[in-house]
């Protein structure tokens, strides 16, 4: 590496908030790879987060917007074009966020404009960005979109709230979109279901330490890393994968197809 | 038939409109297996149904509730044991409606303030109905609790629209709560992936009478009717199916697992 | 219970070793709600079994077949309707070995001819039952042929070995020859993925005391036991689900759907 | 193209026959991305093939192996690292053929000797060729193993046969041999469930014009090429993927998780 995989592609990056976020390391790669992006984030993430160093180290730009904001949306969008001079090859969809697990609030006892909240970042956000893409024409031909995702979507692990169900409706998202948008335009949508992965977010959920320990060891390969997922998600954005589409992709070491491993049984066994 | 085999046994069902309706044969099977419930619908689409007939055959009574409105919902399940005399063994979840679809707004160019109704109404929903069950300890122990979706949850069904996306958080829904509603309260929690089912509310779907063609001769079996999800249903409040739970169940003649079939390839080597 | 579910119906049933075995609680639950069925094991199994027992209990006949030969299984169906007086409704299928399994061969050590036996034992004879009923037009419509499976056929379990593969291989056949049972003869042909549950076949598997324990952990509902399996197969063979085809239905107290469970993550917190 | 991805990984690559294989284009493409290769193939299926003109472009190698036959692939392993010069970093398994379909032999009615060898050379062959990397520890770390297959082995395509269910063997045996090879040698294991390709071998499936006419228009990108497929598998091969294993990967321009286009739902409303 680097394998010049995106030179002359162009896109968006959501969702860089610190050299934890896998948005970072997947900006970081893509600059490698020699594409060119705009950085985004939320205007409150910006001032928590070091975004500026990312964009100074990649020679990126960085246009604030709420990605729930149809008009902040459609301003970046339009910018993006500007700045990188023509259509986008790219985009990553990096946001997750449920008020409930802030607030603390369990999944049998939600509050449910807590629930619509997390549930607009979360997932709406998602139709927002594409909406706002392919009504402006915005993508070139075999563009590649991607969204981050985690198989709570399919399988319930109980800490991770309402976001499961949020998961499932952004995966559902990339199907439905994907078929207009593939049809349409000849653009390619997929998520990615990576490992949990200790980013600054990802810590912030209860139970943390024993289940990432425990997806570990329930993993062939091991958790993935945000440096791995950053690595497939070029691989997804390069021509490589041009008919891989409406696709949800484990990446995880093999977590998702392992019922069971042999250092599970044995801490059952010891009983 | 019948087989009483719901004798004894108390619920609620949710969205009989009219003798069309899945939920109104279901009322009408479980009525004749000896089970006892409150039937409930919206204000709105009770003044639009025939529900009192339903009531009337099947010795129920009503108790109208916007099952968006935790304040209704909190009033149907107390009203609802009061009137049973008890704790309930099965609810039934048959609810959709999408804005989107109604105004006649693409995928691709979606109002969101109609997407959050659809989501609400067709989704949430479900949520709101169980927290309501759960926080008032209403279910009795393997008490079983079902709700109705569609394969465009899983592959797009490109007018199927926003409703896709709201099934999708629906089963999601199913998953999630079951698996407290397993843990804490010996309930199991399901849904019945059903055929494209000629409803009053499924004929508004475009092209639905080419798609009901289209499924009935991609399924083994040919779609399966309202009668024969009322017959699922059944054996999914009865004691015979315990330990089925979290689970999304296709009765559909065998549809989901065809991948195409001889009459679908005829059309095409025609060409 | 009962309800004369199965009043009437005719089949037979594949599997009882002894009052462990799910088939045999099966046989015991389908003479309960009014089915008349013809038992068959392989002659070696009947040797070590006490098959006489449960044919006294249900007022059943006996017919010995090696399931992998097509003689023995032409000659089965043929007596049993001779024996029951008419076409069949039901047919179980809960046959299942691993030569590799036996003699302690691990899964990257197979030696094939073992391989090969176990998949004719373990997957084909599934098949070769099929065949054999479609071809001699033993099934009367809206027939249910029920086939018992493993999870390890979607993901790993290290200790399953190459039974895995064999499931796998179970469960492509439901589909198939559902296809084309479900079109010519309107014929249902589903599997049911069950919980481990310690039969005498399943005892002798390695790590299994470890592996139920683990699976009672992760299931909501806990593990489904033989009786549970059996009441489920009752409603799988009744007029309740006639459109449920080519399905693998899960019936494992909520296992498949649960990534992970609070008992599971505290054993990795603890370290 | 080309990246240099591949430059310095060895490998070898079972099941180019000609310009029209899968396999082949694969071969090219590695080449390009400089991977180096030995090409191998059954001794009948060489002699109809043109490989050694493959071999040529590419400056590779041809060791002729039956790949059911286990001394051959030893053979061919260690050949291969004395030719390459060490341990292996990738393998591409593209083998497949019915002997029931061959003899136009339905599915109904097998004869069980062909079902046989049709699973032993399209199924059992992948494993055979996993077992023989395993034990002469003859793949680097972070290698990659990829086995084409095809959607029938989880949805029915009646003319596909028994193909179906050996495809779901292979695929089964991808996650169980995914599993040992993950955790004790550092090397991933998968799948690609690849669009029906008009392969020499795939064109003499009955119906297979209509077929392929109807995956194309239910496919939003429309179907995956031969060259699509070498691309991706390529993407497979590299170290961006180092963490996917044990998944089957459809690459299907969106087929897999399409239920209706627009196009064929046209064709039955035409009725």
């Amino acid at each position: 590496m680097p394998y010049n995989l995106l030179k002359g592609k162009k896109g968006i990056i959501f969702g860089a908030l610190d050299e934890n976020s896998i948005a970072w390391k997947t900006a970081e790669r893509i600059h490698e790879e020699g594409g060119e992006f705009v950085l985004t984030n939320a205007p409150i993430a910006m001032r928590m987060g070091q975004i500026n160093q990312l964009a100074e180290k990649t020679g990126s730009q960085i246009i604030p917007a709420d990605a729930t904001n149809l008009e902040d949306l459609q301003n970046l969008v339009e910018k993006s074009m500007e700045i990188l001079g023509g259509k986008l090859d790219f985009v990553l969809h990096s946001i997750g966020m449920s008020v409930n697990v802030r607030k603390g609030r369990a999944y049998t006892d939600q509050k449910y404009d807590f629930t619509t909240k997390g549930w607009d970042v979360s997932a709406v956000s998602f139709h927002k960005v594409m909406q706002t893409l392919y009504q402006a024409e915005a993508m070139n031909d075999w563009g590649s979109i991607v969204a981050l995702t985690y198989m709570a979507a399919q399988r319930t692990f109980p800490d991770y709230n309402d976001m499961a169900d949020n998961k499932a409706y952004l995966e559902s998202i990339a199907r439905s979109f994907g078929y207009f948008f593939g049809k349409d335009k000849k653009v390619r949508v997929n998520t990615i279901s990576q490992s949990p992965t200790p980013t600054t977010a990802g810590q912030g959920v209860k139970g943390f330490g024993g289940f990432i320990s425990y997806a570990d060891k329930m993993s062939p390969l091991g958790n993935a890393t945000a440096l791995d997922c950053a690595n497939y998600t070029v691989s997804l954005f390069s021509d490589l994968t041009r008919k891989v589409t409406m696709q949800n992709l484990f990446h995880d070491g093999g977590f998702s197809n392992t019922g069971v491993s042999n250092e599970v049984i044995e801490k059952f066994s010891e009983e």
